[in-house]
Protein backbone atom coordinates (compact mmCIF):
# COMPACT_ATOMS: atom_id res chain seq x y z
CA UNK A 1 0.00 0.00 0.00
CA UNK A 2 1.03 3.58 -1.03
CA UNK A 3 1.51 6.23 1.83
CA UNK A 4 -0.69 8.16 -0.37
CA UNK A 5 -3.59 5.41 -0.24
CA UNK A 6 -3.18 5.33 3.62
CA UNK A 7 -3.67 9.00 3.58
CA UNK A 8 -6.40 8.72 1.37
CA UNK A 9 -8.04 6.16 4.24
CA UNK A 10 -7.33 8.27 7.09
CA UNK A 11 -9.77 10.72 5.42
CA UNK A 12 -12.45 8.39 4.59
CA UNK A 13 -12.64 6.46 7.62
CA UNK A 14 -11.76 9.91 9.91
CA UNK A 15 -9.36 7.69 11.87
CA UNK A 16 -5.83 7.13 12.55
CA UNK A 17 -6.27 4.29 14.74
CA UNK A 18 -3.79 1.44 14.51
CA UNK A 19 -5.18 -1.67 16.89
CA UNK A 20 -2.28 -4.21 18.09
CA UNK A 21 -3.06 -7.63 17.77
CA UNK A 22 -1.14 -8.71 20.67
CA UNK A 23 -3.24 -12.05 21.73
CA UNK A 24 -2.78 -13.17 24.29
CA UNK A 25 -4.45 -17.08 24.93
CA UNK A 26 -4.52 -15.70 29.04
CA UNK A 27 -6.49 -12.85 28.07
CA UNK A 28 -9.09 -13.88 25.62
CA UNK A 29 -12.24 -15.14 26.42
CA UNK A 30 -12.57 -18.58 28.02
CA UNK A 31 -15.14 -19.57 25.35
CA UNK A 32 -12.67 -19.13 22.66
CA UNK A 33 -10.46 -21.87 24.22
CA UNK A 34 -12.59 -24.32 22.35
CA UNK A 35 -11.83 -23.28 18.78
CA UNK A 36 -9.61 -25.25 16.57
CA UNK A 37 -7.47 -21.72 16.75
CA UNK A 38 -8.53 -19.52 19.14
CA UNK A 39 -5.94 -17.07 18.22
CA UNK A 40 -7.29 -16.46 14.87
CA UNK A 41 -10.75 -16.52 16.31
CA UNK A 42 -10.10 -13.85 18.28
CA UNK A 43 -8.56 -12.09 15.77
CA UNK A 44 -11.16 -12.53 13.62
CA UNK A 45 -13.90 -11.38 15.85
CA UNK A 46 -11.57 -8.22 16.88
CA UNK A 47 -11.11 -7.34 13.27
CA UNK A 48 -14.70 -7.95 11.87
CA UNK A 49 -15.87 -5.80 14.75
CA UNK A 50 -13.29 -2.80 14.23
CA UNK A 51 -12.38 -2.66 10.69
CA UNK A 52 -14.31 0.41 10.02
CA UNK A 53 -12.64 2.26 12.78
CA UNK A 54 -9.08 2.05 12.00
CA UNK A 55 -7.05 2.09 9.47
CA UNK A 56 -4.29 -0.45 10.40
CA UNK A 57 -3.58 -3.46 12.50
CA UNK A 58 -0.05 -4.24 14.02
CA UNK A 59 0.13 -7.62 15.43
CA UNK A 60 3.36 -8.27 17.38
CA UNK A 61 5.26 -11.26 16.33
CA UNK A 62 6.38 -11.63 20.12
CA UNK A 63 3.17 -13.10 21.03
CA UNK A 64 2.99 -15.43 18.14
CA UNK A 65 6.30 -16.85 18.39
CA UNK A 66 5.07 -17.86 22.16
CA UNK A 67 3.10 -20.26 20.57
CA UNK A 68 5.69 -21.90 18.15
CA UNK A 69 4.33 -22.93 15.19
CA UNK A 70 0.54 -22.90 16.14
CA UNK A 71 1.23 -19.24 16.77
CA UNK A 72 2.71 -18.98 13.13
CA UNK A 73 -0.45 -20.41 11.56
CA UNK A 74 -2.27 -17.90 14.02
CA UNK A 75 -0.47 -15.32 12.49
CA UNK A 76 -0.65 -16.54 8.97
CA UNK A 77 -4.44 -16.71 8.99
CA UNK A 78 -4.77 -13.32 10.48
CA UNK A 79 -2.64 -11.56 7.11
CA UNK A 80 -4.57 -14.03 5.07
CA UNK A 81 -7.77 -12.94 6.33
CA UNK A 82 -7.18 -9.21 6.46
CA UNK A 83 -5.51 -9.34 2.80
CA UNK A 84 -8.45 -10.90 1.42
CA UNK A 85 -11.48 -9.09 3.42
CA UNK A 86 -9.97 -5.58 4.01
CA UNK A 87 -7.62 -4.67 1.30
CA UNK A 88 -7.59 -0.84 2.10
CA UNK A 89 -6.36 -1.69 5.68
CA UNK A 90 -2.28 -1.55 6.46
CA UNK A 91 -1.16 -4.02 8.03
CA UNK A 92 2.06 -3.92 10.18
CA UNK A 93 4.19 -7.09 11.43
CA UNK A 94 5.46 -5.24 14.65
CA UNK A 95 8.50 -7.98 14.60
CA UNK A 96 11.74 -5.39 15.46
CA UNK A 97 14.10 -7.11 13.57
CA UNK A 98 17.50 -6.13 12.54
CA UNK A 99 20.39 -7.64 10.98
CA UNK A 100 23.39 -7.74 8.63
CA UNK A 101 22.44 -7.10 5.00
CA UNK A 102 22.17 -10.87 3.78
CA UNK A 103 19.93 -11.71 6.86
CA UNK A 104 18.15 -8.31 6.75
CA UNK A 105 16.95 -9.07 3.68
CA UNK A 106 15.37 -12.58 4.61
CA UNK A 107 13.12 -10.89 6.92
CA UNK A 108 12.31 -8.73 4.38
CA UNK A 109 10.75 -10.97 2.08
CA UNK A 110 9.33 -13.22 4.83
CA UNK A 111 7.25 -10.18 6.11
CA UNK A 112 7.04 -8.37 3.08
CA UNK A 113 6.59 -10.94 0.28
CA UNK A 114 5.31 -14.26 1.93
CA UNK A 115 3.32 -12.83 4.64
CA UNK A 116 2.40 -9.50 2.45
CA UNK A 117 2.19 -7.32 5.26
CA UNK A 118 2.52 -3.87 4.54
CA UNK A 119 4.88 -2.74 7.34
CA UNK A 120 7.48 -3.74 9.88
CA UNK A 121 8.88 -1.98 12.43
CA UNK A 122 12.87 -2.62 12.88
CA UNK A 123 15.60 -2.17 15.33
CA UNK A 124 18.48 0.86 14.45
CA UNK A 125 21.10 -0.14 16.15
CA UNK A 126 23.00 -1.94 13.65
CA UNK A 127 22.59 0.92 11.30
CA UNK A 128 22.49 0.89 7.78
CA UNK A 129 22.77 -1.91 5.78
CA UNK A 130 20.69 -3.80 8.23
CA UNK A 131 17.90 -1.28 7.21
CA UNK A 132 18.37 -0.85 3.73
CA UNK A 133 17.65 -4.20 2.59
CA UNK A 134 13.97 -3.64 4.22
CA UNK A 135 13.46 -0.11 2.36
CA UNK A 136 14.35 -1.72 -1.02
CA UNK A 137 10.78 -3.07 -1.19
CA UNK A 138 8.59 -0.84 -3.31
CA UNK A 139 5.46 0.78 -1.68
CA UNK A 140 6.52 -1.70 1.59
CA UNK A 141 6.97 0.57 5.33
CA UNK A 142 9.74 0.25 7.07
CA UNK A 143 9.62 2.01 10.72
CA UNK A 144 12.35 2.19 12.42
CA UNK A 145 12.57 2.31 16.16
CA UNK A 146 13.21 5.89 17.32
CA UNK A 147 12.04 6.63 20.60
CA UNK A 148 10.49 3.72 22.40
CA UNK A 149 7.87 4.48 24.94
CA UNK A 150 9.15 2.59 27.80
CA UNK A 151 11.30 3.33 30.33
CA UNK A 152 14.56 1.63 29.01
CA UNK A 153 14.76 4.52 26.47
CA UNK A 154 16.28 6.91 29.05
CA UNK A 155 18.90 3.91 28.75
CA UNK A 156 20.38 4.82 25.02
CA UNK A 157 18.28 6.46 22.64
CA UNK A 158 18.05 9.69 24.88
CA UNK A 159 21.92 9.93 25.59
CA UNK A 160 23.59 12.86 24.07
CA UNK A 161 25.59 12.04 20.77
CA UNK A 162 27.84 15.01 19.17
CA UNK A 163 25.24 16.91 21.26
CA UNK A 164 22.18 15.71 19.86
CA UNK A 165 20.27 13.29 21.51
CA UNK A 166 20.58 9.36 19.84
CA UNK A 167 17.16 8.93 18.27
CA UNK A 168 17.31 12.02 16.74
CA UNK A 169 20.55 10.98 15.65
CA UNK A 170 18.95 7.88 14.31
CA UNK A 171 15.93 9.99 12.61
CA UNK A 172 18.45 12.10 10.70
CA UNK A 173 21.51 9.51 9.48
CA UNK A 174 18.72 6.89 8.59
CA UNK A 175 17.39 9.91 6.09
CA UNK A 176 20.28 9.63 4.22
CA UNK A 177 19.76 5.52 3.42
CA UNK A 178 18.54 4.54 0.03
CA UNK A 179 15.01 5.09 -0.33
CA UNK A 180 14.62 6.70 2.85
CA UNK A 181 11.06 7.56 1.44
CA UNK A 182 10.13 4.71 2.73
CA UNK A 183 10.64 4.98 6.00
CA UNK A 184 8.32 5.79 8.94
CA UNK A 185 9.13 5.73 12.73
CA UNK A 186 8.27 4.64 16.05
CA UNK A 187 7.84 7.73 18.52
CA UNK A 188 6.74 6.80 21.71
CA UNK A 189 6.39 10.20 22.53
CA UNK A 190 3.06 12.21 23.68
CA UNK A 191 5.05 15.69 24.98
CA UNK A 192 5.37 18.44 23.13
CA UNK A 193 9.18 19.15 23.26
CA UNK A 194 10.01 15.81 21.75
CA UNK A 195 7.15 16.08 18.70
CA UNK A 196 8.45 19.61 18.02
CA UNK A 197 11.82 18.52 17.46
CA UNK A 198 11.26 15.31 16.21
CA UNK A 199 9.13 16.91 13.20
CA UNK A 200 12.01 19.36 12.61
CA UNK A 201 14.53 16.40 11.62
CA UNK A 202 11.32 14.86 9.95
CA UNK A 203 8.44 16.81 9.01
CA UNK A 204 7.10 14.67 5.92
CA UNK A 205 7.52 11.37 7.62
CA UNK A 206 4.58 8.86 9.27
CA UNK A 207 4.94 8.75 13.15
CA UNK A 208 3.22 5.65 14.70
CA UNK A 209 2.93 6.67 18.07
CA UNK A 210 2.01 4.20 20.90
CA UNK A 211 1.56 4.80 24.51
CA UNK A 212 -1.56 7.11 23.93
CA UNK A 213 -4.09 6.17 26.60
CA UNK A 214 -3.37 3.40 28.66
CA UNK A 215 0.32 4.67 29.32
CA UNK A 216 -1.13 8.20 29.96
CA UNK A 217 -0.21 9.44 26.64
CA UNK A 218 -2.47 12.65 25.32
CA UNK A 219 -4.14 12.28 21.96
CA UNK A 220 -4.43 15.82 21.58
CA UNK A 221 -0.92 16.88 22.25
CA UNK A 222 0.26 14.08 19.75
CA UNK A 223 -1.97 15.69 17.21
CA UNK A 224 -1.05 18.82 18.07
CA UNK A 225 2.99 19.08 17.44
CA UNK A 226 2.67 15.51 15.59
CA UNK A 227 0.57 16.17 12.46
CA UNK A 228 2.05 17.53 9.41
CA UNK A 229 -0.12 17.99 5.96
CA UNK A 230 -0.28 14.47 5.34
CA UNK A 231 -2.21 13.56 8.89
CA UNK A 232 1.59 11.60 9.48
CA UNK A 233 0.60 9.91 12.48
CA UNK A 234 -1.09 6.67 13.27
CA UNK A 235 -1.94 6.23 17.19
CA UNK A 236 -1.58 2.88 18.08
CA UNK A 237 -3.78 0.89 21.03
CA UNK A 238 -3.30 -2.62 21.95
CA UNK A 239 -4.89 -3.90 25.31
CA UNK A 240 -7.09 -0.57 26.07
CA UNK A 241 -8.80 -2.44 22.62
CA UNK A 242 -8.78 -5.66 22.29
CA UNK A 243 -8.87 -6.32 25.98
CA UNK A 244 -11.79 -4.35 26.90
CA UNK A 245 -14.02 -6.91 27.96
CA UNK A 246 -13.03 -10.67 28.54
CA UNK A 247 -16.96 -11.95 27.98
CA UNK A 248 -19.09 -13.04 25.15
CA UNK A 249 -19.19 -9.54 24.04
CA UNK A 250 -15.60 -8.80 23.80
CA UNK A 251 -15.61 -7.75 20.43
CA UNK A 252 -18.49 -5.27 20.73
CA UNK A 253 -16.48 -3.92 23.99
CA UNK A 254 -13.66 -3.94 21.62
CA UNK A 255 -15.94 -1.70 19.16
CA UNK A 256 -17.03 0.67 21.41
CA UNK A 257 -13.28 1.43 22.89
CA UNK A 258 -11.99 2.31 19.37
CA UNK A 259 -15.21 4.11 17.99
CA UNK A 260 -14.00 6.11 21.90
CA UNK A 261 -11.07 7.06 19.70
CA UNK A 262 -12.54 7.47 16.55
CA UNK A 263 -14.39 9.87 17.51
CA UNK A 264 -11.52 11.64 18.85
CA UNK A 265 -9.22 11.58 16.17
CA UNK A 266 -12.10 12.71 13.69
CA UNK A 267 -12.04 16.10 15.91
CA UNK A 268 -8.49 15.94 15.23
CA UNK A 269 -8.89 15.80 11.71
CA UNK A 270 -11.18 18.50 11.48
CA UNK A 271 -8.91 20.94 13.65
CA UNK A 272 -6.54 20.56 10.75
CA UNK A 273 -8.85 21.16 7.66
CA UNK B 1 23.15 -24.83 30.31
CA UNK B 2 25.94 -23.12 32.73
CA UNK B 3 28.77 -20.86 31.99
CA UNK B 4 31.00 -23.50 34.61
CA UNK B 5 29.60 -26.18 32.02
CA UNK B 6 30.45 -24.13 28.38
CA UNK B 7 33.79 -23.86 29.93
CA UNK B 8 34.32 -27.37 30.95
CA UNK B 9 33.22 -28.20 27.45
CA UNK B 10 35.84 -25.85 25.98
CA UNK B 11 38.73 -27.30 27.59
CA UNK B 12 37.46 -30.77 26.68
CA UNK B 13 37.09 -30.40 23.04
CA UNK B 14 39.73 -27.67 23.15
CA UNK B 15 37.31 -25.67 20.72
CA UNK B 16 35.61 -22.65 21.20
CA UNK B 17 34.11 -22.64 18.47
CA UNK B 18 30.70 -22.18 17.31
CA UNK B 19 29.14 -22.74 13.55
CA UNK B 20 26.22 -20.25 12.28
CA UNK B 21 23.20 -22.64 10.79
CA UNK B 22 22.29 -20.10 8.69
CA UNK B 23 20.68 -22.22 6.24
CA UNK B 24 19.78 -21.51 2.84
CA UNK B 25 17.69 -23.75 0.34
CA UNK B 26 19.46 -21.79 -2.54
CA UNK B 27 22.89 -22.70 -1.15
CA UNK B 28 22.81 -26.61 0.23
CA UNK B 29 23.08 -29.23 -2.14
CA UNK B 30 20.49 -30.19 -5.00
CA UNK B 31 20.40 -33.46 -3.71
CA UNK B 32 18.91 -32.61 -0.05
CA UNK B 33 16.33 -30.94 -1.90
CA UNK B 34 13.99 -34.18 -2.28
CA UNK B 35 14.20 -34.74 0.93
CA UNK B 36 10.95 -34.59 3.08
CA UNK B 37 12.55 -31.28 4.97
CA UNK B 38 15.62 -30.37 3.23
CA UNK B 39 16.71 -27.66 5.52
CA UNK B 40 16.94 -30.11 8.77
CA UNK B 41 18.33 -32.83 6.49
CA UNK B 42 21.26 -30.68 5.84
CA UNK B 43 21.51 -29.28 9.89
CA UNK B 44 21.20 -32.75 10.75
CA UNK B 45 24.34 -33.58 8.61
CA UNK B 46 26.26 -31.32 9.44
CA UNK B 47 25.55 -31.37 13.30
CA UNK B 48 26.53 -34.74 12.90
CA UNK B 49 29.91 -34.33 11.17
CA UNK B 50 30.77 -31.57 13.23
CA UNK B 51 29.31 -31.83 17.08
CA UNK B 52 32.89 -33.11 18.08
CA UNK B 53 34.90 -30.22 16.88
CA UNK B 54 32.74 -27.10 17.79
CA UNK B 55 30.82 -26.16 21.78
CA UNK B 56 28.17 -24.20 19.98
CA UNK B 57 25.60 -23.71 17.14
CA UNK B 58 23.65 -20.68 16.41
CA UNK B 59 20.78 -20.52 13.83
CA UNK B 60 20.15 -17.54 12.86
CA UNK B 61 15.84 -17.25 13.41
CA UNK B 62 16.04 -15.37 9.92
CA UNK B 63 16.88 -18.30 7.66
CA UNK B 64 14.20 -20.02 9.22
CA UNK B 65 11.37 -17.34 8.84
CA UNK B 66 11.97 -16.60 6.09
CA UNK B 67 10.35 -20.10 4.98
CA UNK B 68 7.42 -19.30 7.22
CA UNK B 69 5.98 -22.49 8.74
CA UNK B 70 7.82 -25.05 6.73
CA UNK B 71 11.04 -23.05 8.34
CA UNK B 72 9.88 -23.06 12.09
CA UNK B 73 9.01 -26.44 11.83
CA UNK B 74 13.30 -27.23 10.92
CA UNK B 75 14.34 -24.90 13.42
CA UNK B 76 11.90 -26.84 16.16
CA UNK B 77 13.17 -30.35 14.27
CA UNK B 78 17.30 -28.76 14.51
CA UNK B 79 16.98 -27.83 18.62
CA UNK B 80 15.12 -30.98 19.67
CA UNK B 81 17.60 -33.31 17.78
CA UNK B 82 20.58 -31.01 19.00
CA UNK B 83 19.34 -31.40 22.71
CA UNK B 84 18.26 -35.14 22.66
CA UNK B 85 21.12 -36.20 20.97
CA UNK B 86 24.25 -33.59 21.85
CA UNK B 87 23.43 -32.24 25.45
CA UNK B 88 26.49 -30.86 25.90
CA UNK B 89 26.14 -28.62 22.91
CA UNK B 90 25.94 -24.86 23.80
CA UNK B 91 22.68 -23.71 21.56
CA UNK B 92 22.50 -20.30 20.35
CA UNK B 93 19.21 -18.34 18.86
CA UNK B 94 20.08 -15.71 16.88
CA UNK B 95 17.31 -13.93 17.05
CA UNK B 96 18.42 -10.34 17.78
CA UNK B 97 15.05 -9.98 19.57
CA UNK B 98 14.41 -6.26 21.56
CA UNK B 99 10.96 -5.51 23.20
CA UNK B 100 9.18 -3.57 25.89
CA UNK B 101 8.77 -6.23 29.24
CA UNK B 102 5.86 -8.17 28.40
CA UNK B 103 6.57 -8.88 24.84
CA UNK B 104 10.03 -9.68 25.82
CA UNK B 105 9.08 -12.11 28.52
CA UNK B 106 7.10 -13.80 25.22
CA UNK B 107 10.11 -13.98 23.46
CA UNK B 108 12.16 -15.43 26.35
CA UNK B 109 9.65 -18.21 27.04
CA UNK B 110 9.67 -18.93 23.22
CA UNK B 111 13.25 -19.64 23.12
CA UNK B 112 14.10 -20.93 26.60
CA UNK B 113 11.28 -22.48 27.48
CA UNK B 114 9.88 -24.05 24.37
CA UNK B 115 12.40 -24.25 22.37
CA UNK B 116 14.80 -24.79 25.07
CA UNK B 117 17.72 -23.20 23.73
CA UNK B 118 20.83 -21.99 26.16
CA UNK B 119 20.80 -18.63 24.55
CA UNK B 120 19.47 -15.84 22.48
CA UNK B 121 21.07 -12.53 20.99
CA UNK B 122 19.33 -9.89 21.89
CA UNK B 123 19.26 -6.19 20.85
CA UNK B 124 19.81 -3.33 22.97
CA UNK B 125 18.46 -0.44 21.61
CA UNK B 126 14.98 -0.19 23.81
CA UNK B 127 17.14 -0.27 27.48
CA UNK B 128 16.66 -2.24 30.39
CA UNK B 129 13.07 -3.40 30.91
CA UNK B 130 13.44 -5.10 27.11
CA UNK B 131 16.96 -6.65 28.64
CA UNK B 132 15.97 -7.97 31.92
CA UNK B 133 13.60 -10.25 30.96
CA UNK B 134 15.70 -12.58 29.63
CA UNK B 135 18.22 -12.17 32.30
CA UNK B 136 15.50 -13.34 34.68
CA UNK B 137 16.08 -17.27 33.57
CA UNK B 138 18.24 -19.02 35.14
CA UNK B 139 21.46 -20.47 33.51
CA UNK B 140 20.44 -19.28 30.05
CA UNK B 141 21.87 -16.74 28.21
CA UNK B 142 21.58 -13.10 26.86
CA UNK B 143 23.94 -12.56 24.19
CA UNK B 144 23.84 -8.63 24.15
CA UNK B 145 24.40 -6.81 20.84
CA UNK B 146 27.35 -4.56 21.73
CA UNK B 147 29.91 -3.72 18.69
CA UNK B 148 28.91 -5.89 15.27
CA UNK B 149 30.98 -6.46 12.77
CA UNK B 150 28.64 -5.00 9.78
CA UNK B 151 29.61 -1.60 8.01
CA UNK B 152 26.34 -0.34 10.15
CA UNK B 153 28.50 -0.90 12.83
CA UNK B 154 29.60 3.09 12.60
CA UNK B 155 26.25 4.67 11.97
CA UNK B 156 25.78 4.36 15.92
CA UNK B 157 27.62 2.04 17.61
CA UNK B 158 31.11 3.46 17.50
CA UNK B 159 29.27 7.28 17.90
CA UNK B 160 30.87 8.88 20.93
CA UNK B 161 28.25 9.20 24.28
CA UNK B 162 29.03 11.57 26.94
CA UNK B 163 33.19 10.57 25.87
CA UNK B 164 32.36 7.27 25.59
CA UNK B 165 31.74 4.91 22.59
CA UNK B 166 27.89 4.00 22.64
CA UNK B 167 28.77 0.48 22.45
CA UNK B 168 30.83 0.49 25.30
CA UNK B 169 28.02 2.11 27.43
CA UNK B 170 26.06 -0.63 26.14
CA UNK B 171 28.25 -2.99 28.02
CA UNK B 172 28.45 -0.56 31.13
CA UNK B 173 25.10 0.32 31.44
CA UNK B 174 23.84 -2.98 31.25
CA UNK B 175 26.23 -4.50 33.38
CA UNK B 176 24.08 -2.90 36.05
CA UNK B 177 20.98 -4.91 35.08
CA UNK B 178 19.40 -7.37 37.45
CA UNK B 179 21.12 -11.06 36.71
CA UNK B 180 23.78 -9.32 34.58
CA UNK B 181 26.07 -12.69 35.40
CA UNK B 182 23.85 -14.13 32.59
CA UNK B 183 24.92 -11.51 30.14
CA UNK B 184 27.35 -12.48 27.30
CA UNK B 185 28.40 -10.34 24.29
CA UNK B 186 28.38 -10.47 20.38
CA UNK B 187 31.52 -8.48 19.61
CA UNK B 188 32.52 -8.22 15.98
CA UNK B 189 35.64 -6.79 16.41
CA UNK B 190 38.75 -8.62 15.91
CA UNK B 191 41.43 -5.93 15.86
CA UNK B 192 43.67 -5.21 19.85
CA UNK B 193 42.50 -1.53 19.92
CA UNK B 194 38.55 -2.51 20.29
CA UNK B 195 39.40 -5.93 22.38
CA UNK B 196 41.16 -4.32 24.71
CA UNK B 197 38.77 -1.69 25.62
CA UNK B 198 35.95 -4.10 25.65
CA UNK B 199 37.75 -6.48 28.66
CA UNK B 200 38.53 -3.64 31.05
CA UNK B 201 34.63 -2.86 31.04
CA UNK B 202 33.58 -6.50 31.26
CA UNK B 203 36.32 -8.57 32.47
CA UNK B 204 34.29 -11.67 32.88
CA UNK B 205 31.57 -11.64 30.34
CA UNK B 206 31.58 -14.09 27.19
CA UNK B 207 31.92 -12.64 24.06
CA UNK B 208 30.76 -13.67 20.95
CA UNK B 209 32.36 -12.89 17.98
CA UNK B 210 31.40 -13.22 14.30
CA UNK B 211 33.86 -12.09 11.61
CA UNK B 212 37.14 -14.59 11.87
CA UNK B 213 37.76 -16.01 8.85
CA UNK B 214 35.60 -15.36 5.71
CA UNK B 215 35.52 -11.61 6.75
CA UNK B 216 38.64 -11.37 7.57
CA UNK B 217 39.24 -11.27 11.63
CA UNK B 218 42.51 -12.69 13.01
CA UNK B 219 42.04 -15.97 15.25
CA UNK B 220 45.23 -15.10 17.11
CA UNK B 221 44.42 -11.69 17.66
CA UNK B 222 40.87 -12.58 19.27
CA UNK B 223 42.46 -15.15 21.30
CA UNK B 224 45.88 -12.34 22.56
CA UNK B 225 43.26 -9.47 23.28
CA UNK B 226 40.00 -10.85 24.03
CA UNK B 227 40.86 -14.37 25.86
CA UNK B 228 40.26 -14.05 29.77
CA UNK B 229 41.17 -17.22 32.46
CA UNK B 230 37.56 -18.70 31.85
CA UNK B 231 38.75 -18.66 27.47
CA UNK B 232 35.74 -16.00 27.63
CA UNK B 233 35.29 -16.39 23.90
CA UNK B 234 33.24 -17.99 21.55
CA UNK B 235 34.20 -17.72 17.86
CA UNK B 236 31.53 -18.42 15.39
CA UNK B 237 31.93 -19.11 11.51
CA UNK B 238 28.65 -19.78 9.62
CA UNK B 239 29.31 -20.19 5.86
CA UNK B 240 33.36 -21.21 6.00
CA UNK B 241 31.49 -23.94 7.49
CA UNK B 242 28.35 -24.89 6.37
CA UNK B 243 29.23 -23.80 2.59
CA UNK B 244 32.33 -26.01 2.07
CA UNK B 245 31.37 -27.82 -0.67
CA UNK B 246 27.98 -28.39 -2.59
CA UNK B 247 28.10 -32.03 -3.17
CA UNK B 248 27.53 -35.09 -1.93
CA UNK B 249 30.39 -34.65 0.37
CA UNK B 250 29.42 -31.41 2.06
CA UNK B 251 29.40 -32.52 5.28
CA UNK B 252 32.88 -34.15 5.56
CA UNK B 253 33.73 -30.96 3.89
CA UNK B 254 32.26 -29.03 6.90
CA UNK B 255 34.07 -31.13 9.18
CA UNK B 256 37.44 -30.45 7.55
CA UNK B 257 36.71 -26.81 7.80
CA UNK B 258 35.63 -26.88 11.46
CA UNK B 259 39.10 -29.29 11.95
CA UNK B 260 41.19 -26.64 10.61
CA UNK B 261 39.64 -23.77 13.25
CA UNK B 262 39.96 -26.44 16.19
CA UNK B 263 43.60 -27.33 15.12
CA UNK B 264 43.97 -23.69 15.80
CA UNK B 265 41.90 -23.55 19.14
CA UNK B 266 43.78 -25.96 20.59
CA UNK B 267 46.87 -24.02 19.88
CA UNK B 268 45.56 -21.15 21.33
CA UNK B 269 44.15 -23.02 24.39
CA UNK B 270 47.53 -24.51 24.96
CA UNK B 271 49.51 -20.57 24.99
CA UNK B 272 47.00 -19.38 27.81
CA UNK B 273 47.51 -22.69 30.20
Amino acid sequence: MTTEELVKQIHLKKSFLCIGLDTDLEKIPAHLLKEEDPIFAFNKAIIDATQHLCVAYKPNTAFYEAYGIKGWKALEKTIKYLNANYPDIFTIADAKRGDIGNTATRYAKAFFEDLEFDAITVAPYMGKDSVEPFLAFADKHTILLALTSNEGAFDYQTKMVDGTALYKEVLKISQTYANSKNLMYVVGATKAEYLTGIRAIVPNSFLLVPGVGAQGGSLEEVCRYGMNQQVGVLINSSRGIIYAAAEKNFAEAAAENAKKIQVKMKKELAKKN
